[in-house]
């Protein structure tokens, strides 16, 4: 079983509008509401590749029901701690005329030290059975940036494997508390890096990308995987530096794309895949969910057919 | 006591942003959750004017819990009638830098017809206490236009006087129901008279305006009050028909300023005042309101410093 923590939920409502007025009244012609965050798409994108999954986090108000209650309703076990504040909403409105979306991100709620420490009871009690965790996403203010480090000590400590995906001081904590991955897309490694990483036709520059991720390798983690969008992922991993790409003819939307390439990361680690094989994965599901409409979700056969299609290949820039 | 029907409320949701991204991730700096929909923007203006109130209609899922809870926390008595759909939310975007507002409203909750069924006994058992009925606002999809026309004759039958706000087919069979007063805006009369009433300067045509309100009376209600926007309420009622304008240096956000006209209205028509006397108020209201960053909320120094600067006369349309 797969632990799953979701510190931030949210519940990700879409509306769908033919053709915006950004300074009128709209009526959107579709709506939907369903659970969201960044642990809760790789949680999805778990369960539909069969693995089991167990969704831990924090969870208030009647936001946080509405994501309780749609997770039973997609079948994802989920044990979420309640907290007195409301859990955060996303707004997402698509623009039929102009095909593109605008997200609005609620901060999250906060967060009481009581709840918190009920939250990790709740944790240290689920590892016993865990092969694996993933922490994933924002963390809800008022939780200090040490955080993801003290869950990742926990596990570790447990013997359990974990598989980071986080931004700024969350990142670069929990990366040095050595975590088995950390998964940063270009932006975050730029952030941590502080220097720009990015080549003059603006992709990314690897080598510069491959020495980024090597340098916050050397900090803790046993391995670190760069998505780098179309390009693919760059990993530096003991068994040495990768590059694994899509077939260059598939396009998308990445959002989610990012998760869906953790969940293929930890399931490849739970399976004991061989690195190539796990990037094989992990970037066959992030471009299926590229290709997909809505984050966390993908075609099976999209998954499938794009495997052999997926390039592997040791890293020159190692 | 004053009862007000919401059938179709709504939790409106503002999310604040410094400057939209409108093809990107934003992160509003302020949110704002709160119970919506025109006739609960009727309730918090009459509250705070000081009459009396009890707030029917219909709510459901944890967006109706929602309401219902805000409702408790601002001190409004409200007996909602469970349905099993969710209650629909309002998402306004407010953009700081360029100063407009986009604003989506989902449709509505399917309402089942013994849902309905029970609001309606509910509804006919409140009627005995109450002084007037305000019917204002949409009607959740699944409820026939007939809906209004039904609800003005069980309290007209019952000698309670009815104030109504829609527009379209619900306002031309709501108003052949016979209630006391209709409030069309000059967008709703122009949709039911299907003509233009628009002047060449762009502001209201005065005597088209008329002539087509007393149309509007001729099919049923006492009165027609038209709101005219920032030139006022144009008024056809049995002591004669009306101007009333704000004075010409007072601008702002119209959006809930109608459902301030509208208290003003009920709670003129409750206090037996003079058809002058609530013609002022409802445009000192009104005018307040639009001068308030929220609907449904002004400032009462607005309200009385606005009141003798109201101007009332008879209309030469009429």
């Amino acid at each position: 079983m797969i632990l799953i923590v979701a510190l931030n939920p949210a519940l990700d409502i879409t509306h769908e509008v033919p053709s915006v007025d950004w300074s009128g009244v709209n009526r959107p012609t579709a709506v939907h509401a369903r659970p969201g965050g960044k642990g809760l798409n790789v949680a999805r994108t778990l369960r539909a590749i069969g693995d089991e999954v167990l969704v831990l986090g924090l969870a208030g108000g009647v936001t946080g029901q509405s994501v309780q209650s749609a997770l039973g309703e997609l079948g994802i076990p989920a044990a979420l701690t309640p907290i007195r504040a409301e859990t955060r909403r996303t707004f997402a409105v698509v623009d039929g005329a102009r095909g593109g979306t605008a997200l609005f991100n609620e901060p999250g709620p906060a967060v009481e030290a009581d709840e918190y420490a009920g939250f990790c009871v709740t944790y240290k009690s689920a590892l016993a059975g865990s092969a694996a965790v993933v922490l994933s996403g924002s963390l809800p203010q008022a939780l200090p940036a040490q955080t993801y480090a003290e869950l990742v000590g926990v596990a570790t400590a447990a013997g359990v494997p974990v598989v980071l995906d986080a931004h700024g001081a969350a990142l670069v904590r929990g990366a040095a508390a050595g975590p088995a991955v950390v998964k940063p897309n270009l932006a975050e490694l730029e952030a941590i890096a502080g220097r720009s990483l990015t080549a003059p036709d603006g992709g990314a520059d690897r080598g510069a990308v491959a020495r980024a991720a090597a340098g916050l390798r050397a900090s803790g983690p046993e391995a670190v995987v760069v998505s780098l969008g179309a390009d693919g992922l760059l990993a530096i991993t003991p068994a040495g530096s990768w590059l694994a790409a899509p077939p260059a003819d598939v396009t998308g939307n990445p959002t989610g794309a990012g998760d869906a390439v953790t969940a293929g990361l930890v399931h490849g680690l739970v399976a004991g895949q061989p690195w190539a094989e796990r990037l094989r994965h992990a970037v066959a599901l992030g471009t299926a969910s590229a290709a997909a409409p809505v984050a966390g979700e993908f075609r099976q056969a999209d998954y499938t057919g794009l495997l052999p299609r997926v390039t592997v290949r040791r890293s020159e820039a190692s």
